[in-house]
């Protein structure tokens, strides 16, 4: 899977010519996330928001994707435009496409995400690399997005017991 | 201004039968809140669940009042409806009744909030005697809503400061 | 138990004349603690200076005792006095009087105390009224001291399950 | 300087055996610390617990060094001895050698470091490469690890501002 494997129907917060092909050579995290989902709005966002500042833009793009999977018409966009607006998420964060028949929206289905919140950490060729479900540490996530950066040295594991 | 003053078009999390003259003779907390206010979600709401659970309910009886001010289209009762149930709020919120020239609910209005999170704190006889607005700490809400427990002693100021 | 069972070798951060005799009439809660003790140092004293901010004392006085039952060479004098000052510590503390033959200091044993932090809190007239080992939430705290500080009430238990 | 400039009299909660040299080829974050440093116990010690904790050994080393500049009476080894057993500090940790006519002792004055606590990270060489003062994010000091784990790539400011 590939950082272009995402489908997201609408970025929000995003320049109108903003598109996933742009960000090629780029090691990008994707924060797959709800905006009422608890552990999203308390721990995910807020480190999602701690990411992109911390780190400077040439080395890593954070970007959200709100990937509605329960309680759709909870969460429309307009709900979602007033949450990114109120909680002051200034990364662009993508509408996961959603199904007809399908409770999971497409970029869901697709990564196989078994809820939110959930990394995604895509290397400089765009290829996936970690898919994290749950709450991480700051330091544990910190070390993987860094070694990504440096990305021949992800086969060493540096973290104890990964 | 009593407790019998606000107005809410719907009560979500309560029995059918459910009205506030039912609460006659109860001490009653009324938390207001916007379910896309961060201060509500991160503080207030955590504050009036502990409350919630804290207090016997002979003594005390705590609801939500969601007084949608800002974004009216976000924050409608389906999105209300999911939020409640993520966030495991288990005590009766009322849906503060929406005016058709006026951004500001009926309750709102009436009662001159300033904002979201707000307390308003009812005496047994139902008169409002405490209107808080903002960030309130546990340990100085606590002895307020105790104070209004034992209602003849609230004229003596036991907070420093206060 | 009356608060004058308290037996303190010194006073710390105290005028030179003061005694407990001087809080006759007034609510006093002591807070049993150790300067080695992470529950106290993480918790305890952080609650015990909320109090002490907190509450007009005209209506509540906060004291501390240094009740050492373990490691007595490590929480000599010269360090609870730096502990104090480094912690900003502003109300008196108490030395606990060491015991000859007894790992516990003598108001430990007196009033029975299970361990630090404890909460010890004594009416107007100086009874010992609630005596409480362990972590207790601020909003729980708070409504005792403040039934304690209308104790005519006390009886009327206002806590859920308490 | 490097890591073998660091002196202290005495390691605590390590092998007799144990010394600075038999750490040639390990990256080691050294944490400088006073046991009744306020931001060390509720901020520096538990983050040095965090990276001890997360590391694999192969890759990171934490040791603590015990700096006393102040309240030199009040944190003697066996004050510290007991800290140490009650915060459960499992990672060696060093009393820096005091020095007479001098507060500060010999490796906080070698080093020049400005107060407590700090970070002192050496590379695999053992030479110092980054001394931080006061309080840093744990995603922050995460990435800063990792840089000087894979040490080439230290040249490149990943983080934002640095």
């Amino acid at each position: 899977m590939t950082l272009t494997d995402i489908a997201a129907e609408k970025w929000l917060g995003a320049k109108d010519s903003f598109s996933l092909d742009q960000l090629s050579g780029k090691v990008v995290a994707v924060h797959a996330f709800q905006m009422l989902c608890p552990g999203c709005v308390l721990h995910g966002i807020p480190q999602a928001q701690k990411f992109s500042n911390l780190f400077d833009e040439k080395f890593l793009t954070v970007l959200g994707l709100h990937t509605v999977f329960e309680h759709h018409e909870a969460m429309q966009e307009k709900s979602l435009q007033a949450f990114l607006h109120e909680f002051r998420v200034r990364f662009p964060v993508g509408i996961d496409t959603p199904q007809a028949n399908n409770p999971l929206p497409v970029s869901m289905e697709k990564f196989k995400l078994r809820g939110t919140p959930s990394w995604l950490l895509f290397n400089k060729k765009g290829e996936l690399v970690i898919n994290l479900f749950g709450r991480v540490e700051d330091a544990a996530f910190s070390t993987m997005v860094t070694q990504v950066i440096y990305e021949d040295n992800l086969d060493k594991k540096i973290l104890y017991g990964s």
